[in-house]
């Protein structure tokens, strides 16, 4: 039986799309936080991890980008991809109305990409407070009574799942978003999978300092009609204004083209690592 | 006398940094938002803004990214940067020791700067409270007692800047960080600046949907020998995973070759719109 170990605790959104992949056979390991997931792979304790890497409303999960940079020499790599639609909800105890709610708990994601809802149905004086998850949120709301120091039950809200509301006999009202809300998920492993019909393929890489260093490692892609379908920069954090770049490109790494393109992009770069070649979500 | 409006309130980095560029002279207009400090300057209420776009351990604020895209007909241009070192205090009232606080008010782009600091020095079961600014956190912290659901004085801190703690006759404690913690922030404007030594020149731009679209649009800098020294993507939040590439380049859009450049780029981009060229900060 495969172990998946996901950013939990259970019924967050990571859960929803894990066991969305890996169905009700496979045994669940749920961990606090994203460099947790990675390090139960890298020692063997799960098979599998999942972790949310990018959101179409709010844009790239820096956490899990950046766990790719500060473990460089990780076993790890990137196995395949899940795409999750993504419902908020507005979870209090029952007959809570919204205006009267004084503190909202959730993941800062999700209260980023809720922050208009929140700004035009909630009062302005409310106080937005980081979890560590949707529903480690959620039990936030739960235990909230027994807490010697914190507000009153009536004016506590979380914002997450409807699994997790209803794991907690809370109520929930939906927020509603006329843009589409997903995100992606990344199924990290030690094992590269076989060439699937559609594939992707990501890499880290750091530039030359030299005039039109970009440019350079994009050549190699057009060269070869690869077509790049995401790149995003992170700050090094060693020396301001020094950035890493993530690549993801069309194909699979075993392919003769996509090989060629990488021996050519290996000269342009002072790093380069393939995170691995997966099937395309899509 | 020039107006400043600037992301307040009073002692936050972005007041801090407004202050070292434009002087005692000048007039100073606190506003809560990003999205206020550019009506404050659309409306003509204000001659500049300052916002913060960059950090250089947490990357882009998107906040500020995302106003460039939502309001593409704004004429408002960037006119110049400020390069600030940050430094950032774990405020309480005196005597309060790191392992009793529960609660840390801050900005969020403070909260994740600091995590590391954080996950040392407190608590695995503080909250993290996420503030409009880091300044509004430290007022938090003093306003503390006269809130009626709240948590103990003495288990309350912000993170913030010490000018804001010493206005408040609050203690602090350095937070010590052995990366280069520096944030970027924009002037912003109505009039484009005359052209300095080194001028810098920032883009928003969207790719046609063709492969090795982001190739094409990078050849005619790379033909002009003009460096690219920034890219950052974002969501279009329209359609999911579509997005508009934020660019800085090196020139001045009135020089020749930048301008060659431009006019090649207006044909392989399905949106193009300059945002401004300014004097380099550094």
């Amino acid at each position: 039986m495969r172990t998946i170990a996901y950013l939990g605790p259970e019924h967050t959104n990571t859960h929803l799309a894990a066991l969305k992949r890996f169905g009700r056979g496979s045994r669940y390991v749920h961990a606090p936080t994203v460099d947790s997931v990675f390090t139960l792979v890298e020692r063997d304790k799960a098979d599998y991890g999942v972790v949310p890497i990018e959101n179409s409303l709010e844009g790239a999960v820096t956490h899990t980008l950046d766990r790719f940079i500060d473990f460089r020499g990780s076993p790890v790599c990137i196995v395949g991809e899940i795409e999750f639609p993504i419902r908020h909800y507005f979870i209090t105890r029952p007959g809570v109305k919204p205006p009267t709610v004084q503190a909202v708990y959730s993941h800062p994601q999700a209260l980023a990409q809720c922050q208009q809802w929140i700004d035009e149905h909630l009062s302005k004086q409310r106080w937005l407070i980081e979890t560590n998850s949707t529903a480690e949120a959620v039990e936030d709301v739960v235990r909230h009574d027994s807490r010697s120091a914190a507000w009153h039950s009536k004016r506590v809200a979380a914002i997450g799942s409807r699994e997790a509301a209803r794991k907690h006999g809370l109520a929930v009202l939906p927020i509603t978003e006329d843009r589409e809300n997903k995100t992606r998920f990344l199924i990290i492993g030690k094992h590269s999978p076989a060439k699937a019909a559609r594939n992707k393929t990501s890499i880290l890489l750091a530039l030359k300092d030299a005039p039109g260093a970009l440019h350079d490692a994009l050549v190699p892609f057009k060269r070869e009609r690869i077509n790049l379908t995401k790149i995003e920069s992170r700050p090094s954090k060693k020396k301001a204004w020094e950035y890493y770049f993530f690549i993801d490109v069309e194909g699979h790494v075993e392919e003769p083209r996509v090989k060629r393109a990488l021996m050519a992009l290996a000269r342009s770069t002072s790093l380069l690592r393939v995170l691995g070649s997966y099937p395309t979500a899509r």
